[in-house]
């Protein structure tokens, strides 16, 4: 075994895929995720621990129309599904096609690793500050201005103007601050199993103040929920993975700028410049600077899925550190 | 601690809960679960390990219309949904409702137990008797004739009446061989986790030649899998919930009798008499005869939610012994 390899040797790798590479139809979906996963599965070696985390936008968003849509004729007998229901289902049809593409991976190359998908509930506080200002991330399906506020009257929700393309229903988006199966997720990865977990960002629940949880129309971002995800389970590594190899500076300018590695006082001074883009890099820059900071001599490393292997083994990618 | 109870303690119990009494509509659903998860929890004694399967029949079933009434309008943006992901998603939102409910109410009577829903697939063999005879489990929405046979020249589905409400397509219920994530439920079960999984019977997968699992357009018997997954994880005691206290011979009529043991032997007998209807009280009382025979010494138990605690604990339902 290499020197980088016995460095990574009992490590413990929490990785985020998109949810939007993924699409909305089944049949691609499953497509995307056989070729995504053995990237994932070449970044692997002997003892090394996996936690896949996947976001859902599109795919909660599908699962939202479709029993909005179907419900509006009383024969089909189909009922308008709340959001933290249809992140539960996201959660597990995304990940019932990424554990099996994993296991049969797994099978293919002759290794034993199993491979688990826990639906999970992330902790958000109802005095979360993004709670009190107006949602603004839109869920679901796009309608006319005049039947969004038809929507809105009837129902109490939110709705507002979507890039240009229809009116939608608007939620607000708090931080997790803890995952209600982070140790079971712990428990599994601690006995080999590659656990999928976190899904969407999990689903949002609040606690109430008996001490039990409720779900809350909300979303939480997924690189957000996977930072918090990979500090509950003491990992060593988090891995972002996005569309481009590196975070830039000047991003898609003449004098762009691949960085190897930022550390946290560099990204906050670039996050003050405007260098990354809100609702792109920036959210997952600053899920690196949450963990990085949560746990002392970690390491976050943002990549594209074919750049993973080299990047986690060393070489490429941007390493965020303390 | 009494006699019975610390009988019990170390015990392992698989208990199977019925879909249809959790209807729809997804706020009925989560009325009925937060009544029915506190009787569950009045089971436990110090030291039992619980595992909990439910049904999906009606729940599958809106999911599967909810994609194929919202998919024939190409500007709702959505796809139809195959029927292994449908059955992914309902353990994803039943679930969830199910955990939630139980992380509650432990957390009310100050119980520290935590619990995972964990996403299930079920192994079935394609040379499955089932699948060479002509599928008769009916899913999905109800159509006409017309449009049901349409619906299966378009797609090489079977279709076919259902209970004089329409058509319906029909799928085969082959039998359950193994499941894919019983190893790590029972490592959490050990670690003292309540674990909800095999939900609907879990999700139908095939082995191919090569090793790798692949999903079918199948429905499993959701008391076959959780008799399968009793023997997977090494239960002491499978559990199956239904609406009556006890199996009856002569079942509604004047000369019904409750029986509060039966022997594989006398249920055998009785089968044969044609005692237990098809569709309700044969498939349970055939589940717990599959775990007895495969476990020496284990008992299954066949009662309502209301006496569940009493019949774990030693009096009334039917227990089915070797």
């Amino acid at each position: 075994m290499s020197d980088a390899k016995s460095l990574l040797k009992e490590k413990t790798l929490v990785v985020a895929l998109g949810g939007n590479a993924l699409g909305i139809d089944p049949f691609d979906q499953n497509k995307t995720i056989n070729e995504v996963v053995p990237y994932l599965i070449d970044v692997l070696v002997p003892g090394m621990r996996m936690l896949v985390t996947h976001g859902n936008g599109p795919q909660v968003g599908m699962i939202n129309s479709a029993f909005f849509f179907a419900s509006k004729n009383p024969e089909n007998d189909v009922y308008v599904m709340p959001l933290p229901e249809c992140g539960a289902m996201s959660q597990g049809y995304i990940g019932y096609q990424l554990s099996q593409a994993f296991i049969s991976e797994f099978r293919r190359r002759g290794m034993k690793t199993n491979c688990v998908n826990m639906m999970t509930q992330t902790v958000v506080s109802e005095k979360d500050p993004a709670f009190s200002t107006p949602p603004d991330k839109p869920v679901g399906a796009f309608m006319t201005e005049e039947a969004a506020r038809a929507y809105a009257a009837e129902t109490g929700f939110f709705v507002g103007p979507d890039s240009g393309r229809g009116w939608r229903r608007m939620v607000s988006s708090p931080l997790p601050q803890s995952l209600l199966e982070a140790p079971a997720a712990k428990e599994l990865l601690e006995e080999g199993y590659l656990v999928i977990a976190g899904g969407g960002g999990g689903v949002p629940v609040a606690k109430q103040p008996d001490g039990t949880y409720k779900g809350v129309d909300a979303v939480v971002d997924k690189d957000r929920t996977s930072a918090q995800l990979a500090l509950d389970v003491d990992a060593d590594m988090l891995v972002i993975l996005t569309a481009v190899e590196k975070v830039y500076l000047n991003f898609g300018k003449p004098n762009q700028k691949g960085l190897d590695s930022l550390t946290l006082e560099e990204a906050k001074k670039y996050i003050d410049e405007g260098q990354f883009g809100e609702g792109s890099m920036l959210p997952k820059v600053e899920a690196c600077m949450h963990f990085v900071n949560g746990r002392p001599g970690s390491m976050a490393l943002i990549t594209s899925i074919e750049n993973a292997k080299d990047a986690v083994h060393g070489e490429g990618g941007t390493r965020i550190i303390s």
